[in-house]
């Protein structure tokens, strides 16, 4: 086990190989991405996200049938409890998203008596409504905090374009329910990132499908995760337009700061996410009237690789939030829904990971997450510390 | 770093040193678990949990003036917006009552401006928060699914008398108290166990202390590491009676089965918290007029350690959960609840945690969690499937 002896300690797990997983695998210096073996170039031009889910889940992609069968069962799973809205109205209208989610599905667990059924069978059923219903969840809540009515899921709408529907109040357009559902695809699955694993730790205590995914949602919610796209819209802003650019790539660079959006932990190229993503971002922008923030994130990418290059000798590839910012922000998704827009998507992903977790064969199986520590506490130097009572303190 | 050259993969994370951390010690060879360079036994006599609480948060045993300040600063602390109660009332009466601790985190965060905060101030006013309140919100769900008034908290009762006071409505008995002050400071922290590792996974990514903590119950409430005393219960209450300790013994050597609460993962002797732990259980049986669970707890106890020594050759060593399930009954905790008790308890080892991920020296202080996976799916051989249009399948 050579190959696996690796410095541990303090360093965040990075480059350990802590299982195997059949899920989706992530070649980095190939900027390859496969889901359950098919390549992520594929699945974004010709399959919609229910294909996708259906492909995490099932092990295959559906045939029409299969497709037409999983598409009616998301339908009549998306309806969430009327006591989740009425405890939704009680909450303050300027909590953050991602928390309103994580507590969301909380109480979706309230009411899902298959949480107290440890079956593989359970779990896919806990699955399937969590992809259903975190969409309803979330536009239920985008509506209830500007004060509107919240809006029914509507069974003529496939995913991506019911949960516009339902958070914007108005059927979408084909091509913008088109664009948010190949930003679905594209998000779903991407193996062991912190949110995935928070998810799978979870579940390897046996613990049922809502802990662990709410679990996930708690990690994306960190700005280290999930928040970067949100700060890739927000630097946009900052620039405010293309002639800042070459001044604001200076200075952040003379500050050794990093320019959001720009390299990765995994891929050493360009993402492969990022070419779906750009065009669609330009073509969005089009639509909309208002290309300013495509035209401003392609001349920052262009300047930013090659001042980086010049100044640092370094290749900064693209990453997925990079072009999903402008692209979210032209289909009309609040910059603090950005986030939680992914985890209605990677919930796919993170549910698959957590029936791994959970039934893969035992083999395969890691048992519960129990890492151990190095206690350096050095209170008393190397001995205990004498107990003192109070008076004596 | 030969000695960290451990096989990784598919072995849940065991045996592997990850993390450097000063806040506890548990030396499983000698029966020894130290907090803060203090042994598990002399706190358990001499301080209360909210001076345990205070030794985790801030590395030192409190003078009395300390103590008095904290203690003044948790009672401050420990009222819930009328509008969680709220939310809480519409929540279905059968809802498993970790799973409402964990949305009921959740909840509280929407109420806290420190969510948006990034400080360490911030994340101790957090944790200190979370310690004051979850017994509140513990003890409110107790009150509401049994159709019952909420009680507030009285400012005149230490942390372990306020809850119980909250949960059944009338102030506590000293000693009864002071037995689930006791069981509070015996369950505040055990180093990198599942649920502390999920919440420090979770703040690696600079989400909030509340989310981590949600993640924490999250894994909390899975069978194989929360749900253990309640296994115990229900183990003793199939048992019934001493008569039938021989029996019940004999047959789970036969059925290949564990008896619960015997065995640990850490512990090659008694878990040392076991000896304060069982007198507390026996006396309580006393007060209450039924030593039924405490005799039969000992029995079994002797009982099954002979056997499987004889059998197997094992040495069984009793851990922390034999022993608290009988006297979380003697004391009148509902069932269900000894999870969610944990829980209160362990927030303030789970809280420190969170703040020494975030906020310990950059030198000890692991980056995001992110291990790797090995990619195992061969859906087409070693080679990427084809892609096949739907209408092809």
């Amino acid at each position: 086990m050579v190959e696996e002896c690796k410095p541990v300690l303090n360093t965040g797990l990075r480059g350990l190989i802590i299982a195997s997983s059949k899920i989706s695998d992530v070649r980095g210096s190939e900027g390859k991405l496969i889901y359950r073996g098919y390549l992520i170039q594929d699945l974004a031009d010709k399959v919609c996200f229910e294909e996708t889910a259906y492909l995490l889940l099932y092990e295959k992609l559906p045939d029409t049938d299969e497709l037409v069968a999983f598409k009616e069962k998301l339908k009549t799973e998306r309806h969430i409890p009327q006591e989740v809205i009425d405890a939704l109205k009680t909450r303050p209208h300027g909590a953050l998203p991602m928390d309103i989610l994580q507590a969301g599905i909380g109480l979706l667990a309230h009411h899902d008596s298959d949480v107290r059924d440890q079956s593989r069978d359970a779990a896919l059923r806990m699955a399937i409504r969590l992809i259903a219903r975190m969409p309803t969840l979330l536009a239920a809540w985008g509506r209830i905090r500007q004060g509107e009515d919240v809006v029914s899921p509507s069974s003529d709408l496939d995913h991506a374009a019911n949960f516009l529907y339902m958070l914007h109040g108005k059927v979408p357009d084909h091509e913008v329910a088109r664009f948010l559902d190949t930003c679905l695809v594209l998000h779903a699955e991407h193996s062991f990132n912190a949110s995935t694993f928070a998810a799978r730790e979870v579940a390897s205590t046996k613990a049922h499908m809502y802990a662990a995914i709410a679990a996930g949602v708690g990690s994306l919610s960190g700005d280290l995760h999930g928040g970067a796209n949100v700060r890739v819209m927000e630097m946009l802003k900052t620039i405010g337009s293309i002639e800042n650019v070459e001044s604001f790539v200076k200075k952040t660079i003379s500050e050794g700061k990093k320019i959001m959006g720009l390299g990765h932990a995994v891929y050493q190229t360009d993402d492969p996410r990022t070419f779906i993503l750009a065009p669609m971002s330009k073509r969005m922008g089009e639509r909309v009237g208002e290309t300013k923030w495509y035209d401003l994130s392609k001349t920052l990418e262009k300047v930013a690789k090659a001042a980086f290059k010049k100044e640092k000798g370094l290749d900064l590839p693209v990453n997925v939030d990079f072009y999903s910012a402008s692209l979210y922000y032209s289909i009309g998704i609040p910059v603090d829904f950005f986030s939680p827009v992914f985890a209605i998507s990677r919930v796919a992903g993170w549910t698959t990971h957590v029936l791994e977790e959970q039934f893969a064969d035992a083999a395969a199986k890691p048992a519960l997450y129990r890492p151990e520590s190095k206690y350096v506490g050095e209170y008393c130097g190397p001995d205990q510390c004498e107990f003192v009572t109070i008076d004596k303190r």
